[in-house]
């Protein structure tokens, strides 16, 4: 057993997580998307709007349910629910996501809501009255899998929604329709958005996904804030061609010139000092058939750092060097930048709970910047936010092979549940 | 009008193409796999066992029917339809395929089809009796896109079919399925093996693909031969990881690793002497997301000229090459020999006969190499085989802007019929 709570004034008794039942919550929910014939070490494929990510959260509806709380799905999709508090307090908000990437791992987002749900218990089964409505989410969509985009539907309650936005199509799928499969309201998504204040403050348990925490042997991380994103969506246009019959001179080989692309993408990222990096995770060839030179190939550029001037520099590098790969090639290459993500700096007052709980906990913390994207990153715009990391094995993540020990996620849990009430207890963060 | 054939001896009256009426086919069977809403121009994706497959293979039995002939469909889903000739002489087969690539063009294969029909329908207008049967085929499966085979049931009557081939799956698809979907036996798959000397030879007119015949503005080519293939599947193994917390040292991208061999092999390829040709057409990342490392891809290199030894010889180059980036970049590159092609000199009377057809017609011609694959690979042998290119504008080929003129179409269809005739005149080519 985890040692109880220690430094949080108010408690009628000392609240405590159920490492157990998160452990068999997270091994649950793992068998939403698992390969056929797998096991929990084979990971997750559980894209948003899939049938395993709607099978999944029918589940998590019923574990809410069983733990005397009555959950809602607001417009965008996500599931929201509440507990306790005194009239006329915001709540505070915790949860994370559950879908995943294709070939996915068991912790990144389920940990995080798992753990929020775990805190609703741990405080009902203390008998714990809070001053805020503690109110659990779980984001619809934080994978950028689903439509190319990210963090979709935080970004929607953080009023963050172009027009045409739900008109975008994706594998067939109007985003209108992605968002009814999953409960969702498209023609009322406008009472899904929050206004600022809406929440005393935000809070985000997740697993670091980076190999800091493992490589230092500490349990617990204090994210300092989330990395800028910037993504560009390549387009490489040569010319379809017999590959029996058209001569290595004269080639307009797309496949060729994008292959130049992807090897510049490292080479410009690393030609500066700093944390920042570049990936080019997205690559898709027409008309893909071993007897055709390929005529078009379409590619994802993303790059992250805590400065959003050096994402701008590192754009207009790739376009230089596109420009240049063209001239050299015969092809066309469209270079346009698709979606950012703004860096969010955590509150330092919610920094400060996680580590008075953290603390109290008796367990040794570091702080960090995150260099993935989070829903945080969005809720951030609309109250205080703060977000606790945990040990990701090997630094693995976006993987099967990603781990966290169930002792670090426990302790995770046990962190943010100290946190949250820490926040309650502070009429300002 | 075209000249009608001279030179052929045995004619009750000249024999001669009606051009009108193969360009009315070639149109109508353009419609079966023309893109939504497009034109002729938007050229057709016809990949072998799709709907627009199994729906242009309806139409053309009907048009056999039309013409007074019974078609048959082998066990490989070959069709055949012969008329005609004197009991106990071997048939001259003649004929070509009507599946294409993923956006492939309206001639590749559907010209010598449709010529196929028009030379029976032209002998029977001019009440011709022939000494051999004439008999049309239009091989099943030509286009490797399915299964990654080309030339796939032309091979199975070459006799070339290992156990388990029709156990393959791609797409969901088990090959004896897709057989049986356009009406082949799987079950009785030996019956369309033919012996050596089944006929007393064989004739394909196709479209030159590459520019040789355009550039020359000459309008008949008389294959020499056709050049091997060997096609390596190659799988680059990395470690998929989160694109923002995974620094770029330590990286182990299959995308950056599969980038650099695809830019080695026009290197290698170009590196001799030679009109070799190397081309990388299909290529798969997994898992494709644009926040995801990417952990695997797998991709075809395939190489082609008339002498196997080079070919071997790009096969080590690339084997040598993948073991040097795979060691640079902490990825596994598997390299295997997938198929293989043998070359396929066309017989010298076959040549002869062209010759003489082309030159009864007042058509210049050029003697030249295929570098495409053709059925006519398979079936040489089997028995002579002779081949006839005309013009491809611009030598583009696999994509909607391929294009014979009408003219060149019909001059290739009198040629065939010239040289059908002159065969037939023949005891031994």
């Amino acid at each position: 057993m985890l040692a109880p709570v220690r430094g949080w004034s108010r408690a009628q008794s000392s609240p405590t997580i159920d490492a157990a039942r998160l452990r068999r919550r997270l091994e649950q929910l793992s068998t939403h998307g698992r390969p056929p014939g797998g096991t929990f070490a084979s990971g997750v494929s559980r894209v948003a709007y899939s049938v395993a990510d709607i099978t999944a959260r029918a589940w998590i509806l019923e574990e809410i349910k069983s733990a005397n709380l009555a959950p809602r799905i607001d417009a965008a999709g996500n599931i929201y629910a509440r507990w306790g508090g005194e009239p006329g307090r915001p709540p505070i908000l915790f949860g994370s996501h559950i879908d995943s990437v294709p070939g996915g791992g068991n912790f990144d987002g389920d940990l995080g809501t798992l753990a929020a749900l775990e805190v609703l218990h741990a405080v009902q089964a203390a008998k714990i009255t809070t001053r805020h409505p503690l109110e659990m989410v779980l984001w619809a969509h934080e994978e950028s899998t689903a439509f190319g985009k990210g963090t979709a539907c935080s970004r929607i309650v953080a009023g963050d929604l172009q027009a045409g936005d739900l008109d975008q199509v994706w594998n067939g799928l109007r985003r209108a329709d992605a968002l009814r499969r999953i409960g969702g309201d498209p023609d009322r998504i406008e009472t899904a958005v929050q206004r600022q204040g809406a929440w005393h403050g935000y809070l985000e348990l997740h697993i670091e996904q980076g190999g800091t925490l493992h490589g230092a042997n500490v349990p617990i991380g204090i994210v300092e804030g989330i990395v800028a994103i910037h993504r560009y969506d390549v387009v490489v246009d040569g010319l379809a061609n017999h590959a029996g019959t058209t001569p290595m001179t004269g080639r307009q080989d797309a496949l060729v010139a994008a292959s130049r692309l992807v090897l510049a993408v490292p080479e410009i990222v690393r030609a500066r000092q700093g944390g920042q990096v570049g990936t080019v995770g997205r690559f898709e060839v027409e008309p893909n058939s071993p007897n055709v030179i390929p005529g078009r190939v379409r590619l994802s550029v993303e790059f992250r750092d805590l400065a959003e001037a050096t994402l701008r520099e590192l754009g207009e590098a790739v376009k230089a060097r596109a420009t240049a790969i063209a001239a050299d090639t015969g092809t066309r290459i469209a270079v346009d930048l698709a979606t950012t993500n703004p860096a969010a700096p955590a509150h330092p007052g919610m920094q400060a709970a996680i580590g008075r709980a953290a603390g109290a906990a008796g367990l040794q913390t570091r702080r960090l910047p995150s260099g993935a994207g989070h829903d945080a990153q969005m809720i951030a715009s609309l109250c205080p936010m703060g977000m606790i990391f945990v040990p990701s094995v090997r630094g693995i993540s976006h993987s099967p092979l990603e781990l966290t020990t169930w002792e670090d996620c426990a302790r995770g849990a046990q962190v943010l549940l100290g946190a949250v009430l820490d926040v309650d207890s502070r009429d300002s963060v």
